[in-house]
């Protein structure tokens, strides 16, 4: 609601310490505070140090596969502003070695997968109402791969598996950002060997 | 149609006096005629001298829920101003003893229930076309718990057990809003003996 | 598409001789042709002679109903104003001894009646493409009672029976205002023998 | 305020007439109530009748003008639903030998040429504020030419001149209308001899 | 910023104990915080058992005047839900003793007189920007009387007369509102003697 | 991506030198480069050459069809004005010896027929996820005619058959809209014998 | 009005015979009717040939100049794409040795220069009413050079200079624009030697 | 124009070495290249780490003033959802030692000073159009204090005096936001004394 503190627990401080985030520990509810923008722009400046390119002003509007076995090999995308102006032209392709859905409630990637690659079996369940205390651990543990080539992690994780919504309390998204990285990882290396 | 009266019958002419609000007598049609915005202002006042607070400005855009066994127990709620904006912003959770859809023709609180929790098998029935006599009563009869926690009046009733739309004469609407106030003064007693 | 005649085949002259239209004959096409904004004129003109009441700016938003046996018995109207500008406001009851739907295309008041009094089992196929030679005949024979209280009349009656589209020829459209205006007229006699 | 009876004081009783529009005297306050629909429906019958073509769909976007001496010859139109929708398009021409702005508060064919022929030294004063009783009178007296070819009635007039609004009575309505009528009449007559 | 508590200072407990209003005295900043809705639903209650009608969803759209002397009588109202949709509908009229412009920031109705009626010699200066300490005693003192039948109070004060914008503490808005209901009872005292 | 140049490969040399389209070879990708702007401008001009009409500004809102055998007979339109101003228009009639869905993406008016036209069992699958190098193949392959008068081209042939989208090498869209050209004038040919 | 044909009279016959564009004469009026789409891709074809680029979907939003002297030396460009969805992204530029202002009624890079660069003394007068007689003559007398590098070209030679609207009748739109590139090639070659 | 690298030259390389930001060499134009994303992330990381507080979410619509001496003492701020939906809602205050007008071409901050602060005698001129040499060096030369408490930075400086509109390259950007901040901390530092 637009408030510019973000609440973690105990279980994200290693996460915070990585990117040189600032925060308070509240000691009555055991839980610590930190500024939103101090942890936006250390995400974002530590991932690109880490090699990461972020582009802005784009949508994925498709995603790119391959047959036999299905796998995704990358997107398909638009300039943002062609889309809000409502212009037809022609999109871009870019390959990739993996593909995240990390949209949130949306889950906007794995929707169109759904929809447009129905050999997937793949099927949105929509996330259900707010039980956080449950929904901070399972969402974490279900992140990771979906498809070949394609990933899951926050609350797309939620509306993928139909898990329910979780509360203000932020650790659990920065957990499973960290697990699907992991996974990504993972089986880029096992591709390479 | 814009109209600044309301009409009711002689059921509703106890709760007018409880709060105070003045009618002139049709004799003609024997109905009661009052000013809508003293009766708005009115309910208002005496809700928030019986202990209520009306918070202006936010949506409900989900629930909180416990399992096993299920249980509504609070609201997620956002400012109005960011739905109308469209932008995408976090919200807030509000824990409560008892939420009332009194949300009208829309039924908006309970379409989220049954929408996102199926195990409530909650279906929303929608409305009937009107026949306002027969409506009166139903929607009254109607009224109270629909799940532990979770309480319907007014036309949200009609909506959820697909009863006729009501007409312009109000009692129903006024009697339907002490009906469910009694329910949930009973149901919060038994909860503390 | 914006041209202000109208075409007709010689079926639709006596009505345009009772109004008191005037219309040039195309020998060639074997057609009559006509002012569009004399034909409206006209047509309310007489209407309103013969007793009709022609009210603006109000949409139908719902009907009235009374059961064993179902009857439609009038409708739920609100200010057009109202529903442009998207304000929520309680509509106003207007009854009536016969509801017609000449809405056209939309068949607004039928959709409304399938989908909120499920138990007349009425069914909008919606209705096909064009096909005028066989429309023109089809939509008259189609018009008239749908419901006890409830007719349709013109392009509305294609859409409830999945009928052709007609094309710009108008007569059909004139005979089947007649034909429910006759219909209405007998059950209406019937009524009060 | 979207009611469908218009009041008239005795002035308007022959044109009332004229076009077979029936009314009610109201004893009480010596006035006349007749419905809003007849009204314009009967109208409009009667101009047809008489001669005038009414075209739908088309909005005035400038007027046609020849110099030495200065004369509006006619109007630039443009389908209303190009305007609407945006569209980049030419318009057409129509030539005429007057051009009446009746568009009301607005004064649009008015303030066109008082903004895009400056040499008519035409200024849009704007119309003040309500007094019917003084309006009334004065929106009849100032009605007719205002410059060769062109003619103004109604509350244009007001806003041309910078007399006060009128009020819910409609005779001086329909007074201007047929004054504005008449000299037209008489200029064409003069024109021809 | 849509919280829902109001701050005023100890000038205005006299009008929160006319009103029954409730309020919370915070000792450190010498001020006192009382609920949003209460203070308006209890506002509106009580003004309304003084003899106050509240007619919600129109619009003034102009003003009655008289000449000689000047004086505004009353205004032209329309249905908000008219404005709102863009639909072309006559307005009414509505005859008062005295009009408020009490529409804050934009001091509407002051607007239209200020344009309409340029013989008022009415000018709106606009509000400067914001300086509370100053603000809040000038808006009290230049509340009352603008021509004869027109009043302002509120921020439309400082629109009119150029005066700073006022901060979040509210006695000013209470206080000014309460001189001009003063004022408007010596004018309609004198007029009837 | 609002880019102007096209990329095609040597597969529609051809039609780029029939329609005197100048290209670049680059090497290194085996691929041609070409001005969209001058693509577009000698497609439409050698096609008006050829005989084409191409008529700006209005959309296909329906098919005419008949039946015994169902055959499509040509199409209805609307000023696309209209469409974009959301008046309420009669359209017109276009008859034709052919009909073609080179709609793209959203195959307008093969869901026209598949939604009004029942009978035809036509079934829009919608296009699938991106897999440019099956996807060209297919595309050209199953270019045609779909029933008795109506063909399909481009990307509109990927929505009815699911099959993959295309990405930006442009041959196959120059060589569906010949093959399906090549279809019609074989067809129109077989009917004059 | 969106009808698809263009009328010409014999002065731009040459231009058309040029571009291989075919008409039809209407002997009564002594007038050419060609094919609207016909002229807009054989224009452009012919164009391309010449050496133009057509570059879609950019707006100019500004111009570059330099000073002592006083020359505008190119573009100012932006996606239109980007202007229509509200975004806040910044343009490129595009040096040019020559800008012309063929942008129509609204004269828009005329009113850039005229609003930013004062010292020009440009003063957009804005196109007077409809003489066509007169404005087909004076608008291609006044086609050229506005200021070292700007030059004007078309309606937008009207609404510089105040010179009438012109009618339907297309030639001077060809004749002007073959005059402005005759003038450029002029300057061009003068500045090279 | 949506592309998401910068250009930058020789003079900002101690600013990017500073934050951290990686650049590569263009030898060719002497300029340097870097990542739109990473300067955004690492200028916000730096700034945050030097103790500044960024505050998403809100827009500034007035400031605080006192007088004699003029100063500025802060903002009056708003959600921005509550701006963009359209409801009336009161702002609050945050008071500052220094306020930094940096919204860019609109130069929103200083408009508001200098429309509702005249005696400030502030003009916002309008930027000239793009002259990219001299603008870069002019904007940094006048970037500063505008008013006692009010500083302006980057393109909003061009707008307040009348200054080209500078290109592509960025340098002058990051020199001005570096001089705004010295020329704040320079007077922060007198005020102390």
């Amino acid at each position: 609601m637009l408030f510019h503190k973000i609440v973690v627990d105990e279980s994200s401080i290693p996460i915070l310490r990585d990117f040189n985030v600032r925060f308070d520990r509240d000691a009555e509810e055991d839980l610590y505070v930190l500024d939103a923008s101090e942890l936006m722009a250390k995400l974002a400046a530590g991932a690109i140090d880490a090699g990461a390119r972020i582009i802005f002003g784009v949508n994925v509007e498709d995603v790119i596969y391959r047959e036999n076995p299905l796998r995704i090999e990358g997107v398909v995308i638009q300039w943002s502003a062609v889309a809000l102006s409502g212009l037809h032209v022609d999109p871009l392709f870019v390959k990739s070695r993996a593909v995240i859905d990390a949209t949130g409630h949306d889950a906007e990637v794995l929707r169109i997968v759904a929809k447009k690659l129905p050999e997937t079996q793949l099927s949105i369940h929509g996330e259900r109402s707010a039980y956080s205390e449950l929904s901070e651990k399972v969402v974490v543990e279900r992140t990771g791969r979906v498809l070949p080539g394609l990933y899951v992690a926050g609350m797309s994780t939620a509306a993928l598996y139909g898990l329910p919504r979780m509360g203000p309390i932020f650790s659990s998204m920065l957990l499973s950002g960290k697990k699907a990285a992991e996974a990504i990882l993972r089986d880029l290396k096992q591709n390479l060997e």
